[in-house]
């Protein structure tokens, strides 16, 4: 019970009382969790029953676990999980699976625990415009995160490098926009049908998916695809490579054919996603003028809101005086936008991604084969040691939505460079998002995230080993 | 005892005899095996004394062992390995080390080992010219291949994109070819102190550095260098892609400047290489006339014996008729050259590395990020389940010299892509060279191998998670 990731809020490990998983041990259900007593007996490969000596119950857990948090108990004659909701529950397994040794007999750490988050959005961004991911390639991934009860998964779907969510009235959109990544490679998108497929797949592990159009900047797929959402009405070339100037391209903000663009496109991502988030980018639009950038902001706002959603835009959506609901995603590297600290004043809920904390495309060291520098180097100590709570000068815990780690793919070619920048940096982040402060501490974390590395390697996640790690002491 | 690789020729666990390694345990070493003694003491972190529970000793090892082998004795009041030289005892440190848990209390393994190598030769090959390593990178992968217990480091020093080693006579060599690789970058090369030292690091760590020069094709890096080595005097341009069309450039075979060039190049070699072999090359020269290969590897051999060495060559060397002693290296993907069975007939010794068993440049499965894959794909049951001694028709198993392992860099941008593409096929060859076949068995090997993440995890080794290992069960 010692080595759990993210660090429970109360543990009481009581080694003598471990429990031994055999084949003949059951997983018992009331009728009302049976869906992830049936996830977790298939997780653990045993059957389900009436009755049985591991238990998963909706009632009778402590209220203070809330919506996503559980109780856990094991003694030497059994396993109880309660919780409020199956969200509860899905968590409780998540923690059961690594009180499960990796490998001989299944021997449960024996003791309490009871648990619940800290924040509300505790999310992994994964960019697949950049270079394209497959659907298997995200399942994967969603796996990976969920174990460490990571509940937010946000796809960034276009910029200028690519296009990859079929919109059936705007079809060159995947079919010229979506044929391109950097590199030059063949890009790739995912059909409607393929995207309500991820929904739902993240959904059974309960995930909310959160997708970005990333608008009216970092549209260069989309005015490749459509002349028309440019101002002189030429299509730009496509664009391949990794810009050294980002922000080049933009949306038209003078045009009708812009908002309809913009309408169509929210309007059947609304349909897509059962969520309440819709993701607008608003970042980094240096070719769009100010007024142009302002009017169409609040414009796509007011189109987010008819379709029932609210919308999460990067910080810069600040300048455009967003309502009440919006919410801001910070990403600077240097605490220097005021407006930051007056939206939470006003109530907004920030959602924080300092890149120099939690940009997962950033090397870990010099010696890293892939990855940016420009936010710094970023190893396992540096994306730990902060606190959330206190980070932004005028941005108070209560005024925190959560923690994101945002996956920008320019330079990952291959899912297994996906593994080498998330592990083993991404379960240090879900902890800041996921444990109370009180947990916090480096050594202690260090020593249980070393014990993580075989279950890594157990399912085929190629991790970067960092020096910073106690593999083995 | 039972998660050894490569496996031991004869093993007796006896699980009730371990011996438990304290802060206050001691190396004792008799005088002339100190320097094995001083090397196990750091690696343990323990003291040496006069006395002392781990003894290690010159005299008295079972004959049996011969020249490489080692006998080790593990019981409760402690080690005793025996050798007849330094290797054996180097050797049987690498097995002691494999005994010892990678985690928690330094119990060991409990039984009596008696072991010694199937193969003289258990090579790797590290292609540095494609794309340049560092002298930190070599001696990295030194000490990843010794506690394999693979004896032979093949460097391959030139190619068409690069030439690695500072040659006095020759200056422009490095200034010039030695400034490019696949890709553009800056390519490097050594100097001969750092040559000097990095022989001296593998000598330290009991592997013969083999240096080979490709002639007299592979050789555009030496073209562009100078023009005199060309038949029409002009240098051709910098070759930095990875080439559809091997075998495109080529020694002028009928001017006295090649031959001197050869005799400058490969006298200084000599002088710098400790070892008894100097490897030519001499593979794919389609731009070399039939006649101008045949005399000019002949008058090379006779450079090469000049200097006191004995000459390896790729397989094609045989078309040149070598004398005895030359060492043929096989390395097609098919069995389609007689002259080499025939070869075997006339008393040469064939070194094994049949490009469609162990070379480590080819990818794992379609899925992996980097490799070719015309040999096919390499998993780790392709790489181990074959037969050295029986694998070449008219080859006997007394004919073949050994076994290696050639890692060629076109696609390898980076020290962990060495990891990547050795870790864990090179384990499983590295047993092909040592191990005896009646040890040979998939099911055991596996289980065996999967034991050994942990220790590469702690070494920092971002080896490949194949799913043909049953890391955990």
């Amino acid at each position: 019970m010692t080595c759990l990731v993210p660090a429970p809020v109360h543990v009481r490990p009581s080694p003598d009382d471990s429990f031994l998983i055999t084949a003949e041990t059951r997983v018992r259900v009331s009728q009302d969790a049976s869906r992830i007593g049936d996830y977790l007996a298939e997780t653990l490969q045993l059957a389900t029953a009436a009755d049985g000596e591991i238990s998963l119950s909706l009632h009778g857990a402590d209220p203070l676990v809330g919506d996503e948090g559980y109780q856990l108990s094991v003694t030497r004659t059994g396993i109880a999980l309660k919780a409020n909701t199956e969200t509860g529950l899905f968590n409780g397994v998540q923690t059961l699976r690594q009180l499960l040794p990796v490998d001989g007999p299944r021997v449960v750490d024996g003791g309490e625990v009871l648990d619940h988050p800290r924040f509300a959005h505790r999310g992994a961004m994964l960019d697949v415009a950049r270079h394209f991911f497959t659907v298997d390639d995200v399942r994967r991934f969603i796996d990976q995160i969920a174990q460490y009860k990571i509940n937010v998964l946000h796809l960034h779907l276009t910029d200028d490098q690519g296009w990859r969510l079929e919109i059936t009235g705007w079809p060159r959109l995947t079919e010229v926009g979506g044929a391109t990544q950097v590199g030059g490679g063949p890009g790739g998108f995912y059909t409607q049908r393929e995207f309500r497929d991820l929904v739902a797949y993240a959904a059974s592990r309960h995930i909310t998916l959160i997708p970005e159009i990333d608008l009216p900047g970092h549209s260069n797929a989309a005015l490749t695809s459509y002349p028309e959402l440019t101002c002189d009405g030429v299509a730009p070339p496509p664009f391949t490579s990794i810009g050294t100037a980002t922000g080049f391209s933009s949306l038209c903000t003078d045009q009708e054919s812009t908002y309809r663009f913009t309408e169509d496109v929210l309007g059947e991502l609304a349909a897509l996603t059962p969520g309440r988030h819709l993701h607008i980018g608003t970042d980094e639009t240096h070719a769009t003028p100010e007024e142009g950038y302002v009017k169409f902001v609040r414009r796509t706002l007011d189109i987010v809101r008819q379709h029932g959603k609210q919308a999460i835009g990067w910080h810069e959506i600040l300048r455009a005086g967003p309502p009440e609901g919006t919410v801001p995603q910070f990403w600077s590297k240097t605490d220097d936008d005021p407006r930051v600290a007056e939206a939470a004043a006003r109530g907004h809920r920030i959602l924080l991604s300092p890149a120099n904390k939690v940009y997962l495309d950033m090397k870990y060291t010099p010696d890293s084969p892939i990855g940016f520098k420009w936010a710094g180097y970023l190893d396992v100590r540096d994306v730990y040691d902060w606190d959330p709570g206190s980070y932004l000068d005028g941005v108070p815990e209560h005024a925190v939505l959560g923690v994101e780690a945002p996956l920008w793919s320019e330079h990952l070619e291959h899912r297994s460079h996906i593994d080498h920048m998330a592990f083993p940096r991404l379960p240090a982040i879900a902890e800041l998002g996921w444990s109370p402060g009180q947990t916090h501490g480096w050594d202690d974390f260090r020593r249980r995230l070393a014990t993580h590395a075989p279950r890594w390697t157990a399912q085929g996640i190629e991790f970067h080993p960092s020096t910073q790690i106690p593999w083995a002491i």
